[in-house]
């Protein structure tokens, strides 16, 4: 019997989400989103993050990534984001596709973050070619990020206003989006519109839904129409919407959300504790969210799966290693976790 | 209270499909389409169809049908499809998106059916051009029709059998192919494979998903690697797609779809007959599948509606409508509509 | 010794034209459309259409008119034409490779010219789709046409009066619009700006030029940085721009364009009037312009050509065939085929 | 009165390429490069390298390099070239243009050539996330530099092996070709098709053309036909392409091409020695072609810009200036600039 901590792709989807869809199955409804829970979701939304708020449900983090950017991103236009974003790593080019050609441009900063210095080098030495290059069109950020760290809100705020300045827009890819909220703390507002952020992929899959994300748009209903036309033309208009509208209102419902997410934090916070206290293994990054990077042997790596522990070893090498919480982590799987490699 | 003939794409999901769901959601699974129920998926196919199949799972009909054209189809090459076809219609340039602006012809024919020497014209005419025109490449037919007629395995052997002769490869739309078999009460090879089909476009949501489609692509296993990165590319590479693959294991197993099929058929015949018997009422064309076409007067629509009857006015004329019977329509639902529609 | 009537695409360049080129060449020149001849461009055609007029040279009418569609029609969205338009049938798919999958709608009508009740059809069909659908945004007329006729200025002004009411922009493709000009006797504003064309495609290699023609955007100074970038992303951005911009202000210098496509007017004339006269010959169309279509026995043809006439037999049947008369064609020639043809 | 030497796009035609227009406009000939011209390409450049050459005449290298990526690029393809290449700086995407979205991945090196262990370490990066990741498919050597510098035929030689075994394609940005083999000395062939270079963009309009440049495909005739309908769709197949093809003939006639390129580098290597002599500035680099980087004082540069002296200011400070050498740059013009650095 082996204990899972792999990916939060890998879990299953909470009680709560299953009921909302045997709920929501009871009858006829409009198709193509006409139906009245996706008629919810503009409402919902805006009161969540207390502005106006433009929702369109998907089916993945992928799409509304893609959305997003090309959205608001001529083909010649170009892309900020992490080196270590999805979009630039793992989505195959879904970007430049639903872009029409736009380009990424990835930047450095510590543990998964965009330092300020390193994306205004980047954008200024972009400058100056006129109509032979790339124009700097939007920035995107991950939130959580993708080493397991939280941007602050003022954070956010100075990259944002730095993008603004240069008439760019911005994103933030929120699949683990939830994980941040829960460890800030905060409003949701806090760390997206209030400072600056323009679209968000609202992630709900990876923590407790089947498939159902959402590209919220804030304050830009005019974004909206382009938006929905990509979304028909990249075949991600389902029929029978609701259900993916029925599980983002079930997931954002009395905090729901809030709750996986803060309890999945926890685990990885109490395994992060045990990491720092192990004498041989130690953490690549801090732990702010549902993401453990640690730094080991390979050899330790080999006797830790040998024990039933699944995880993920990271690409480029053989002695870093990521293991993620879930909502549906259970508590006594992280002891047991903690516990072998306490022996190790 | 009101009765929906309006769209199969309104039905519920069949409860066999929710309990399928709720079955794959016991525990963690492999994300991207590695976990088991996808495993199974070619095998499952292979066998319905008595031959090799690669089976793609995916969330629309939309986006089986273009990444089926974009796998075979260059910039430069043309596909022809019904004038009334779906993809042609219906899906906002889906097939010229994944396609990078190929093109699509549309064709002539009675009943919603590509009529052989239409085909036929038209290819001629787009020849001679070389290098300055586009290369007819691709054949896609829809089965059922979006008339509700059904192409015999004759039929389909005939234009296939032309396709092929010019080098063009084969597609179905299969969004209603349940409909069509059970019409025919054929095997599904009959229709697809054996009758020269390269690829078929397996629809489930309308009969019973909840939104459940499948790429299946015969005895062709190299055009699979091209399928998948459109299918990644495009956003449709579910992190969670075992809930798609279950849906479409559950779908096929113990002919569930064949029996959802045909009862919806039974439906549309039934009121076929009372149709045909009605003094000013009369069929729009054969009713061969799941749904009926009309043609009446407006008052009469109109009265009808106000009996709480809804069905689709279809686009161009108010004296035409379509009248969908699905996999949940009840008999007394039917037997409601033929003893409304006496009284008119 | 063969005289050559098959197409204005095979005369050479303009003695006038040539002396451009040699006298462009005396030293060195700013690169990339900076340099001072492409910088007369705009002043130089606003005083000629008697409005603003942003210029953008160019080496092919194909790219003017993938440019042009590109500039002001999303990808979702669509153009329509005539069904012979050059754009639809002998351009490969470059408006949907330039426009990202943009799609072209045939219109019909008599002599090659869009009839209004035809396009006023075909847009009501497209109607009432939503998202589902392609929304109508250009209309592109040729002028002279595919068949050698002229629209008159009222034809231009009625299309373009229906496409603007609906929200639809205007391109006129004209690649033989000197032979237009001179057959109208207008002023070159008469049929463009004034008649509510947005945007023209101005041809100039089929009379007299060795490779320009020009993007001429009217009254839209706004429009010019999305083509300036499609033109540079499409590798049409010559570093050595002076030597097209040059041919461009020598070919509209001194009503020079206008005395060449006149005398090729006139040798059409003329022989149209000897196949009037002829007893077995007849016109396919009304000649306007330098376009002859003659409809005639495959056997005539056959003789014709062995007298050393080169024409071209028209695609889809062998009894049509296509005189062109250019810049280049001399009286003599012109003669001697109405001799030929008189001894047939 | 000023001297440039900011950019070999500045310079006029060769007057043997003037010849070769006139020559070649004679009378009528075949359009869309069915012309006399054209159909000698192939032979003159088989010969020219020794093998089986397959030549498309263009009229930018922008076009050329993105034909040729994508001809064998997938959309999921990654190009792997100089971080300084002209693909990936100054054609504002068009390589992801024509490829739909593939990708350019920028590799480190000094003096503008790729290092093959950074080429190494870039590709193994991108190895091990399956289909979630661009494919590496092609590498694209600039010859010579960005940087005015050579590759010798070992170092071509070294790198394209490297990307053939990974069952990558190789490509040559020539568009100063022929500075790089008059400065080794070598033949055509032994830094292109006999180090491994499966595809030449032959740049002829900087060293001498008025705008010519040839898409040279060694040995795979297959690839042709993509390429071809490329150009055709991007609106590159001129009507008139016999002068295109005149220009290419007539510049590889009797090392014309050669010793223009000779000439150029011969200015430039006498104003690197200059350089090398004085007692502030300082060569960027080793000076090897026809271009001459110079690391300098603002003030310096400043005094001779305003003796009359032109070049290009590099693009991200104001310390290093560009003076290119051309083939219509006379000696006296060097001697002048040689005398007035030694002034400052």
């Amino acid at each position: 019997m082996t204990i899972n901590f792999r990916s939060d792709n890998e879990t299953p989807a909470a009680a709560a989400i299953m009921d909302a869809l045997l709920e929501a199955n009871r009858g006829p409804a409009f198709a193509y989103a006409e139906d009245d829970w996706s008629a919810r979701l503009d409402a919902a939304f805006s009161e969540l993050f207390g502005c106006e708020a433009s929702v369109l449900p998907l089916s993945t983090g992928t799409v509304a990534n893609a959305i997003a950017l090309a959205s608001v991103t001529p083909p010649w236009g170009s892309t900020y984001c992490h080196r270590t974003a999805h979009i630039f790593n793992d989505e195959c080019g879904a970007p430049e596709f639903f872009g029409d050609g736009m380009r990424l441009v990835p930047v450095d900063g510590d543990g998964g973050k965009i330092a300020l210095g390193e994306l205004e080098a980047s954008i200024r030495a972009a400058e100056g070619h006129g109509i032979h290059s790339y124009v700097p069109t939007a920035l995107s950020l991950t939130q959580s990020t993708e080493r397991g760290t939280v941007y602050s809100a003022d954070e956010i705020g100075a990259l944002c206003a730095f993008a603004h300045d240069r008439g760019m827009h911005t994103h933030m890819d929120g699949a683990r989006f939830a994980n941040a909220v829960a460890s800030l703390g905060c409003q949701p507002r806090d760390i997206t519109a209030a400072a600056g952020i323009d679209m968000l992929s609202f992630g709900a899959s990876k923590n407790g839904c089947m498939a159902a994300e959402a590209l919220v748009i804030f304050n830009r209903p005019q974004w909206r129409e382009t938006a929905e036309r990509l979304r028909k033309r990249s075949g991600h208009l389902l029929s029978k919407m609701r259900y993916v509208s029925a599980q983002l209102l079930a997931y954002i419902e009395n905090d729901c959300w809030l709750e996986m997410a803060a309890h999945a934090n926890r685990q990885a916070a109490q395994f992060a504790q045990a990491v720092e206290a192990h004498p041989t293994a130690r953490l690549e990054n801090p732990v702010e969210a549902n993401e453990v990077f640690v730094r080991w042997t390979p050899q330790a790596f080999e006797k830790l799966a040998a024990k039933g522990i699944e995880f993920l070893t990271w690409p480029g090498g053989d002695d870093l290693a990521r293991f993620v919480f879930g909502h549906s982590t259970r508590a006594s799987e992280t002891a047991k976790l903690i516990d072998v490699i306490g022996g190790l």
